[in-house]
């Protein structure tokens, strides 16, 4: 690994929609996120309007202050897309229309049988002296436009097309600018149940290790998810894709030692995907009975594709009645102990599945059965057994519902884990 | 009205965590939003970390080109909290401790009986020379500080905190600026089922109607909101809060007029809210039988406080033998109307409810029973009648399912109307 230098880029988002509040500019965020990763210092991000005197009043600002300069947005075919323009000016050069991309534009729409409209061919302008990123997934090519010796990257504002570019070119293009000739990558082990503090003291020998080891050694940092739990990311940088792999593997099998089940899953794997893959690979089937969550863990579960293969469906008792008549729960207070046991048993034979699993509790914002809002109870019944737990979880309405819901997941990843 | 200066204010937000994309900044969207609906104009918004010196020159740029400034965060306790330092710097004035703010500071921490850290009464440092907006619903005060002829107004990053201190600080304080005396008020009514063109196309009359008045005259704005539907916002100034009311209810009416039923609700009111408000006026009770949506529209449904009182329960039967076996959908192809209509009078009798409601269908990524993906049924039985409906559905699994979800609410709307 060469000297690198501390390169500074900033983002600038383009449009009037995100100044009114009518788009939340999560592209800004996501591509912070992506520069700390590749070792890229951001210490500004603006937003501005459609509008070409401030564009190019921002632009000019942002490149006083950094390196480097990624403007999102502001390429597509209308009137109002006027990055390009401002681009010419910020260079102070002409834009011209380019022949090939014009072309390649043309066929996309012949490719598509549909008919284009003249402006679209606005997309081929380029400002003279930028370089291309070849537009693979939209219609809009993406521009490197060298100003003195910093530089500005514009592309498409939509995530889909932009990430695409991120990846593809302008991380890479910052990394050789940097002088970082290393690839930096990095895995996010998903962990659920524990505060950061208390992960932090599981994980205390290997980052005492690793500040030991200090420059080189691979970084761990905690990122919390709300709901979902925190986020344990290892990033690691080395000369190749190779060795960089290797030290990654490694450094994954570190924390696995010390986190164990803890960790759900990695990178997008959410809870309900390791459920999934858990009871697939048991050759299990689940029945829900909820109340609580009112449908919520079911509508989680059938997010994954393929659940048809392990999900057999889930009785949302919310009215006592259902519970009593359908499910079979004794009557009495149904947030209890004893509720939550009948309901699993009630979904299992019902449901006909291997295992039954069922919240009941209260959600708030009012107390019921004497039990105040945020008492929950879990039946599970498989293996031929039941049990019930009791939580406490605190918030309001929604909170308490989402918490529920992970939470009777989580239980029920841990069985399954103990069964195998 | 007086005459009003166009006010330029724009947002600073402060916190390295919105850099590295952990938080997405959604304080700065909604500021945006309220800054527009008060008339005031806002061109740029600027993300900046918590560095003293980059602070200082993020505000110092936005006071170069804007009238005012809010900056949002880092007014906390802790010593990454150094937004107090930075106002102080660009308005080159001491720090002091406020004496009054420190003592109230002091009295929360006992009255919710915990011990008080030192560090927290750094929140009652103030620029000499700035105005304090006195803290209502956490410990940090807001600032207002005059800077030659402009202004910098300080905020908690907290939303709860920093939204209450727009509306009764800020807001007013920049509309007097402004010289704006009116009152500008809003109301957002929710559609859904059209396009932006239809419902434009439905409003043409009083679209002109208004053009025609001019300067004065009601605004009416669209705002996308995805799945959600599109919203009819309407916009009004007048000198005093009593005529915009009155003048905001009028053109409510003329807008109703024209869209009917396709409203389903106003400003924070939901697709369910007005579902649950309906069966609650009709004294109706609600039974769900739900396949491809796995339990989306009873989660939905039972976000709504006092849901208990009109829904019964929904039976998820994701497996095709639960349709058989527990509705008693007759053998045979599961996408289909004769299912749909076989699942809501199966769901209406298991549950003991007045209405029986079902979808059943093809979220995808594969096809079943020969549907494509995105094929859905939807069944109704009310009345002592059963009906079937079908859609085909854009997108893909998650957004078929959403889509769905929402249709359904939609068609029980309006069937609920009908009665009415």
């Amino acid at each position: 690994m060469g000297a690198a230098i501390a390169m500074q880029c900033e983002v600038v988002a383009i449009g009037t929609e995100l100044l009114l509040g009518q788009i939340v500019d999560t592209n800004s965020s996501w591509m912070g996120e992506r520069l700390a990763l590749a070792g890229i210092d951001s210490h500004f991000q603006t937003k501005v309007g459609d509008n070409l005197n401030r564009m190019v009043l921002a632009l000019r600002t942002a490149l006083a202050r950094s390196d480097a300069v990624i403007v999102c947005g502001g390429l597509g075919p209308t009137q109002d897309d006027i990055t390009r323009e401002a681009l010419a000016e910020v260079m102070n050069v002409a834009l011209v229309r380019d022949d090939a991309i014009a072309d390649r534009i043309r066929e996309m729409f012949e490719a598509r049988g549909r008919e284009m409209a003249e402006n679209n061919l606005r997309q081929a302008d380029v400002p003279v002296g930028a370089r291309v990123i070849e537009q693979v997934r939209g219609t809009a090519p993406g521009l490197i436009c060298p100003v003195g010796q910093k530089v500005i990257y514009a592309v498409p504002g939509v995530p889909y097309e932009m990430t695409e570019m991120m990846e593809r070119s302008i991380v890479p293009d910052l990394q050789a600018r940097a002088g970082t000739a290393a690839t930096i990558v990095s895995r996010t082990l998903r962990t659920w149940g524990l505060a950061e503090s208390t992960l932090a003291e599981r994980l205390a020998p290997r980052l005492e290790a690793l500040d030991e080891q200090g420059e080189g050694a691979s970084t761990i940092a905690f990122l919390a998810s709300g709901i979902e739990g925190i986020k344990v990311r290892i990033t690691v940088k080395q000369p190749d894709a190779e060795s960089a792999k290797q030290m990654l593997n490694a450094e994954e099998a570190e924390v696995r030692a010390l986190l164990g089940d803890l960790i759900f899953g990695a990178d997008d794997e959410t809870m309900e995907d390791s459920v999934g893959h858990l009871l697939r690979t048991g050759g299990l089937t689940l029945g829900l009975a909820e109340s609580m969550t009112g449908g919520l863990v079911a509508s989680r579960l059938t997010n994954a594709v393929g659940a048809s293969e392990w999900f057999r469906g889930s009785v949302v008792s919310y009215a006592s009645e259902v519970k009593f008549d359908l499910l079979g729960v004794p009557e009495g207070p149904v947030v209890s102990d004893e509720a939550a046991r009948a309901m699993a048993e009630g979904a299992r034979k019902m449901l006909g599945a291997d295992i039954g699993l069922s919240v009941t509790g209260v959600a708030g914002p009012t107390e019921q059965d004497g039990q105040p809002a945020g008492t929950v109870f879990f039946g599970i019944c498989m293996n031929g057994s039941t049990d019930a737990t009791h939580l406490q979880l605190p918030g309001d309405r929604d909170r308490v519902r989402q918490f529920a819901a992970i939470s009777l997941l989580d239980l029920l990843r841990r069985r399954l884990l103990e069964r195998e």
